[in-house]
């Protein structure tokens, strides 16, 4: 069976949005930074993301896509990313945790699943031998993490202290040992891979 | 004339130490995983650290002390490390910013100042061309970090997740961009080298 991994981006701070985070500022105000890893550069939301992932940010991407076999992904990331246009972009299962499965839309781009538990279940009889990645926002990777199902935490620290926004371990209080996989740099980020021990 | 720097280390979760810090438990409860990179492993406080700093861990405190010319902590640091036995470990200049400048202890082991600016500046006069480094707690880096005269930030990430505690980052609110000078990992702790950019 295929493992549980979760990975997120987060400020040095630990914000994984700047404040007032929502559709068309998905990573909040002043937040794009955290995301300049992915886009080969800063950009901002007027004029949307020019570039693409280079270097190490591009192989980090290439490994995580590679092994990916489903995504989970709750429904406040879902929003603000407007629904990635209304058509899943990773061309594999996306389960979105949401407290209203009723609303899931036409079609199975995206299904609407009542729990992260659920989800979980439901992604990794998808993904087969692959991966299934939680991908945020922060509240679904706490849940994630406090239920003890994550195998492996990946934290991408973008070089900025935010100040403001949404801190992934808000209201977090449990104690979580972690071994270290590895790290890679580049100008945008800081891969942090850590396996979850379990207690 | 030298550089300023601030090194601290913190949690995935961002806390410089468990809850209840203070003498005889200098990182909190349950906070001895934060400095298991400076004592070679796990270790706690009723029998005390054994060990010594080897491999990364080691390169990077040899490569800190090279260049160290003297320290700045803050009143807290220096009571919850219980004056470091009454004698200055480093051999340099050490500067405590409190409250209580008039509390200086007998002799020049350690300096009590009564502000941050005013034991940076002592400090750099002190280092002449070396390194002043802050060495926290995390209400002095803060104050340095907002102040802007902090220009290379070192944050030691240990890999645990503690959930409680005190955060480095805990009511600041400004916004500091940062650059990658270099990352290095041991099984203890990431090392993230950063310059802080001026504004």
């Amino acid at each position: 069976m295929g493992k549980i991994t979760a990975s997120i981006s987060t400020s040095v701070d630990g914000f994984i949005a700047g404040p007032n985070d929502g559709p068309g500022r998905g990573l909040g105000e002043g937040g794009t930074a955290l995301h300049s890893w992915v886009f080969g550069g800063p950009w901002d939301y007027d004029e949307g993301p020019k570039g693409e992932a280079t270097g190490e940010d591009k192989a980090f991407l290439d490994a995580a896509m590679a092994d990916l076999g489903a995504v989970v992904a709750g429904r406040w990331t879902y929003e603000a990313a407007e629904h990635w246009g209304g058509t899943n972009p990773w061309g594999l299962p996306v389960f979105i945790v949401t407290h209203r499965p009723e609303e899931q839309p036409p079609g199975d781009d995206f299904r609407f699943v009542g729990s992260l538990a659920e989800a979980v279940d439901l992604a990794r009889n998808a993904a087969g031998d692959k991966v299934v990645n939680i991908m945020g926002g922060a509240d679904v990777i706490r849940q994630a993490l406090a239920s003890g199902v994550v195998e492996e935490l990946t934290i991408i620290v973008a070089p900025i202290v935010l100040g403001r926004g949404k801190r992934l371990f808000d209201g977090f209080e449990n104690r979580v040992e972690l071994e270290h996989l590895g790290v890679r740099q580049s100008p945008f980020a800081t891969f942090i891979d850590y396996r979850v021990k379990r207690a």
